[in-house]
């Protein structure tokens, strides 16, 4: 096994452990002083090896976003599980073989054309399932409007039903992740606090306790100023955490964890470019960061040490990354870089390029350490 | 094994096995009209059983995109392959173990500082290398130009080395994906074509032979009226086409061989919202599709046998898609589809969304027929 950087083959994902330990340390304090339990959510890197040292910073169970996350980590002795899509009736059978060997799957539901069916399965295969109410309070995606009669409703057919267990109230504030700032984070922080706290409420009201409310994301839960009221917080992408997340006030580009290791294929001076064998496929086509800040390209190059080039790809196709230098810095730098060269995509959005890979390659500066599986498909 | 498509688990990447035969049939005779060998690029695919297929019809060797598929293709018996990004000295280690194997792996070179170092590690290594000069016909990315003094250069140092045999000129006129229309596809084959040929004149001038000229793209083979002079024709797409290709004119959506079976998770009928467990994983985030024609979203949903439903994909995040239907057709539809139902979402971009699958499982109408293995990474 090669233990530098410079001798891997390319495309690979690295993934930089120091950093890695010091956002889940972080993060975990964070949540502690703000007196919620922590569920990581795994969608994000799908690896036991990350999910352990959530574990050991004090994680309250995990979310996972695929049924193949779920029986992965349940075999590797993860117990406490919500399966963060809503459930259907076609993952009905997975989801009861995974609560009879004794894994405590939570699972999202919104609607009572779902809670009936999944009742009478539980009830007819003699398992008990905790049901998470999935609860609107701005993303518009999925989930019931905290103030409305549909929450009452599907509360009381879900704790009515001898074979489930209603769990608590549980949203995402997704549409943070669109925010410009920490000003307007925090205002859809408190927002979604603050509905969870009238969703409680509502169902107060009407007699209903609930048990837990779960809520969160990693830009909500860097910028919310308390969460009074709320026991749980969810947050996936801060393991990793990248230069969208950079972008929109999370994290600095220092605590990027993931790049993505590349050799420059083709140069041409005098047009300032350089291609990279690192595309679409490597990256992923995601353009979250792009669309907040089009300066920051498809993925930003640094060296094998982490330091910035000042180059950017500016477009991306299946196994090609085209850097097209303009100012004179960056023309000298590609003027630095011949074919053969190695350098390291800084990873615009973590969760999706981490699914483009079979596994991490871990580095601790330029050495090698370690290599993780990730854990991809449904 | 399950036999009928509703009872797949979701998301499942789905291939339609007679449009596939169509394709491949359709595209093989056309290249045989033109008078050109065609040597299928599988980077589209990645799959054994296409490969073979395509082999049947009279491809004349592969051109692979990475080194993965050059050992997994080598391995099941495809001796003859072009590896499609320029070489660079991280990777001679893999092509002179290929080469040494008896497998006639040619690389695509374009600046002499490759050449020469290429060059000497065959002659150590004692083998014989076949070499591709790339040549940029307008695309802008990789490759010499046609008419500069590069070019003559570069196919001396070639020609004249003992390690390495000159085996021709390869180009992609890649741009062809972003043009609208047949007549500015025609245009670009012909520039792609007449380019070709001037870079032969070049080389003849300098007494030069040049065994091969190979170009090529699905758009382009799809819309070129004549290839008089040209051994060699390269085209990958064409086996699963898709809604880009339909968007561009290079087929028609019943062309279309892959789609992405979904379930129904959320339903909102008063938003007009159906929300989808196929996301920007299941799907790719790739665009193509939509910046040509905003109007077909990340993806068109259709029904179980294929019929389209009128909806499409307006948004992505990880595991889910978002549908919002605006117009009393799309918002009937969305009333008829409760939630657990399945449908199939039509594919954007096959070369991109076929990566994101470890398998595809195949079909025959609403029948499962087999189950072929995609063979991703580097």
């Amino acid at each position: 096994m090669t233990t530098d950087l410079a001798g891997l083959p390319t495309p690979t994902l690295l993934l930089d452990r120091s950093r890695l330990v010091r956002n889940i340390t972080r993060i975990a304090e964070r949540a502690r002083g703000l007196g919620v339990r922590l569920r990581p959510h795994v969608k994000t890197h799908k690896c036991l090896e990350v999910a352990r040292l959530q574990e050991a910073a004090g994680a309250a169970g995990l979310m996972v976003s695929t049924l193949a996350e779920a029986r992965t980590f349940a075999a590797h002795g993860f117990r406490d599980l919500v399966y963060g899509v809503p459930i259907e009736s076609g993952k009905f059978d997975a989801v009861r073989s995974l609560v009879a060997q004794g894994v405590r799957l939570g699972v999202l539901v919104d609607a009572l054309e779902v809670s009936a069916p999944l009742g009478a399965m539980a009830r007819a295969a003699g398992v008990g399932i905790d049901v998470w109410i999935k609860v609107d309070t701005g993303y518009g995606r999925c989930g019931v409007a905290a103030d409305g009669p549909a929450l009452p409703a599907l509360a009381e057919a879900v704790g009515g039903h001898p074979g489930l267990r209603f769990a608590g109230l549980l949203t995402h504030a997704g549409h943070a992740y669109h925010a410009r700032g920490a000003a307007a984070v925090r205002a859809i922080a408190t927002e979604e606090r603050d509905q969870m706290l009238t969703a409680r409420a509502a169902l107060r009201a009407v007699g209903i306790d609930t048990p837990v409310l779960s809520l969160g994301s990693t830009p909500t839960l860097t910028h919310v100023d308390h969460f009074d009221g709320i026991e749980e917080v969810r947050a996936g992408n801060y393991v990793f955490f990248d230069v969208a997340q950079a972008t929109i006030g999370s994290c600095t580009r220092e605590d990027t964890v993931l790049s993505v290791l590349a050799a420059v294929v083709h140069r041409d001076q005098s047009a300032g470019r350089l291609v990279v064998d690192a595309g679409g496929i490597a990256l992923s086509k995601d353009r979250g960061a792009v669309d907040l800040e089009p300066a920051t390209g498809y993925g930003e190059l640094l060296d094998l040490e982490g330091r910035d080039l000042g180059l950017r790809l500016d477009s991306l196709s299946q196994e090609h990354g085209v850097v097209t230098a303009v100012d004179p810095a960056a023309r000298a730098m590609v003027a630095s870089l011949p074919v053969g060269s190695r350098v390291r995509i800084r990873v615009n959005h973590s969760c999706l390029t981490a699914a483009q890979h079979g596994a991490y390659v871990v580095h601790d500066g330029v050495c090698v350490v370690d290599r993780w599986v990730n854990h991809r498909g449904w």
